[in-house]
């Protein structure tokens, strides 16, 4: 893994750029000192048996499941998701079975009904197997999903219906918990200190991708190398804590924005698995001393070479209130070469290179560009994309999230923001109690509304 | 189509809204009396002969291919990607055939070489046809998808190979259209005045939708439609033109961050296809006067609900920086029933709703809660997901382009912005003339990297 940040840098873009990396020693120690205590335990890996117990129930059903369902929504989804897309066929699904030598996958991270009935039409439910994940064990979304599936799995299968049902949840509370101790589902749990967006090395992540033959042993193993990278105490050579630094350094200086940029269809959802982390741990209310500060850098998801043609123009031109880290693989799993094709004239400076050139040349070029309109930018890059490096990244992404959350003072760890839209959700579906929230709700001004047909 | 803009209020959610929406005439005037001229040709719908040739073309196609693949980035991919998921089914490439009457769809907007043999494993090459989209002719990363493709083609079916091949480009010029006449393929033409990220009602557009079976001529007669309501003089009663004008006074409140959050699977991509709009077409760094302005409002996408558990804490405790605009479905295409399962104790705020009402409640609540928070939202209503009312979204989308664009001041039309990045990307490649950029881009700061493995 390099992190080249010289296009972030004033001596090189110019002085729209940072005069030096400010390297906020204290945030490291608060970051540092609470590791593997209260909501930090996320920075305790799982043990050989611990994954040995994942592998050893996951791998039946990887050899003969027809599809793995995850059912879960954020921190409960994301993270397997952006994994399994990292590291399976880019498509797996659509692979004949002996190909793809795994079930196919699935991330039901909405309750969007069509979706729902399009997933229905194209699994064999009876031998398929849904992971059911909610650490509360109370949320809505996840709950719907599990009722409507376990009915149809009741009817197609009877009393055999629980095998194909995996929790995970808390150990002794809830209402996954108890449901799943009364019908006797196969139970994963998510230790106490270890939230929703910072789960994917517990059984969230790693079951479901043990169930579709991941390596998971080398994801942890990668993920072992970046927490080890990313709490050296030399701060410069510290990727993890450099990036938050930058991140943070433009953000007190009007970039109110994080572009997250990956070359790699690969990695495409890696920054959508970046932006839960950052959104949801940055964006605060207050700080740690109660002091209302309204923070948080949002982060917006891009791919090369695709955005090139749709949002450069934007980074290059707009305002400067943008920082934009690339995503580079040094080398692709497999090559593609561009034919030097004799019949089609013109093209000379494509024939005979490959896709890989051309989009490694596309990144460069446009690093480039950025940096001569004075826009900061950094390159990220992962020699392949392999378990291990994608443990590592990940890691990565934790650890800068945790650094930037003590660098601007804020709980990174809290999301009191979504409570007011989950209690009026209840209102809205009639739940009793929220009466006077309904009321609320539903007054509104008409005078805002046009409506055409 | 119903706009609901209550939430933007200061009326409504408090001082940090909105005072009135301001209705700046000349915006409107500018936009209307250009409408059909210069790069505004885009307005002119295309003609019942024109959409009647591409039908008769495709119908052949739709009836016998496996797949149908688009080869084209930017402007030449998104509209048709967009449309097309919001159309056919949900797990269209994964239904079995005769489920599916219509071939699998493919848009490659990309160029990773892990991608592109993706790609050639799941499909059956000789029996697919490939729409080359690239207007200038010129563009690298179409033209190279082809070489490797008509490569293909040719060891596959000889001289056969150009019966599977469309170009859709300028007529007259170019690289891609001389190929064309030189091996015969089938042509179709993208007027001069319609620009990449405008074309989608062109052939851009419509060869690939119809290809797939989709109605072109309900399509169109949307899109009729919200033409005519968004040209409107009536303005405050012209969705285009009144959602233009609150983002743009938000924008010049400080709300530099426009997220498109479609609460529904199949409108996802359709917050790419407004990003793509309202990012290049907006961020500009002169006005039309020639000074330097540097605007723009960056356009994030979300999806409801999955991004409430990801992207809302932020929205709602974060900086006041942003609006969100809510696109909401007010009859879903099916239905699917949470069960009243009498096993399971609790949930009965959920038991025999539907995922209907529970996905409509929660935006409800979303955009409530955000109302509470003091962020500005407004809620954007399909009645239902079909052609015509795609059609009309989609045209709504250009109209509030065009009109924001006025609104600020800048061309609306050109992306000077990346041209840097070409010439970059041709030096990067090793073309001819181009030995002093190579130069200038490969001279960096060595300082500023760091190394871990």
């Amino acid at each position: 893994m390099e992190l080249d940040y010289a296009n972030m840098m004033s001596r090189c873009i110019g002085d729209k750029g940072l005069d030096m990396p400010k390297y906020p020693q204290s945030a490291f120690e608060t970051v540092v000192s609470g590791l593997g205590k209260g909501w930090q335990e996320w920075s305790v890996l799982p043990t050989q048996k611990e994954i040995d117990e994942i592998i050893s129930f996951c791998t039946p059903i990887c050899a003969s499941a027809d599809s793995v369902v995850v059912l879960g929504i954020g921190g409960s989804a994301l993270g397997a998701a952006a994994i399994a897309e990292a590291l399976l066929h880019l498509r797996h699904n659509e692979l004949a079975s002996e190909k793809r030598k795994a079930p196919k996958f699935y991330v039901e991270d909405n309750i969007d009904p069509e979706r729902m009935n399009a997933l229905l039409d194209v699994i064999d439910v009876g031998n398929s197997y849904f992971i059911v994940t909610t650490k509360s064990g109370e949320t809505s979304e996840t709950l719907s999903q599990f009722l409507i599936v376990y009915d149809i799995l009741t009817s197609r299968l009877g009393e055999r219906a629980k095998e194909h049902i995996i929790a995970i949840t808390t150990e002794g509370k809830g209402t996954l918990y108890n449901i799943a101790v009364k019908e006797g589902f196969k139970t994963f749990f998510v230790p106490s200190g270890v939230g929703g967006r910072f789960s994917v090395f517990s059984p969230v992540g790693l079951v479901p991708l043990a169930c579709v033959g991941i390596d998971i042993n080398a994801l942890i193993s990668g993920a072992k190398k970046g927490a080890e990278h990313s709490v050296c105490p030399e701060l410069r050579n510290n990727i993890a804590f450099t990036m938050a630094a930058l991140s943070i350094s433009a953000y007190w200086q009007g970039r109110n924005i994080n572009v997250m940029m990956p070359y790699a269809d690969s990695l495409k959802l890696m920054s959508d698995f970046f932006a839960q982390l950052w959104g949801e741990s940055l964006g605060k209310k207050e700080n740690t001393a109660g002091d209302i500060v309204n923070l948080g850098q949002t982060p917006v998801k891009a791919l090369g070479v695709t955005d090139q043609h749709s949002q450069i123009q934007l980074y290059t031109e707009g305002p400067y209130d943008k920082i934009v880290t690339f995503l580079k693989v040094k080398e692709f799993r497999s090559t593609r070469v561009i034919p030097a094709d004799k019949r089609i004239d013109g093209l000379d400076f494509l024939k005979g290179h490959t896709l890989n050139e051309l989009i490694g040349a596309e990144l460069e070029a446009t690093a480039f560009a950025l940096k001569k309109a004075g826009r900061m930018n950094m390159t990220l890059t992962l020699d392949r994309v392999d378990a291990e490096s994608i443990g590592e990244l990940v890691a990565v992404f934790m650890y800068e999230t945790a650094y930037a959350g003590a660098m601007l003072g804020v709980d990174t760890y809290n999301q009191p923001g979504v409570e007011e839209g989950k209690r009026a959700t209840f209102a809205v579906m009639g739940r009793q109690g929220y009466e006077d929230k309904l009321k609320e709700i539903k007054t509104t001004f008409d005078d805002y509304k046009i409506m055409r047909d």
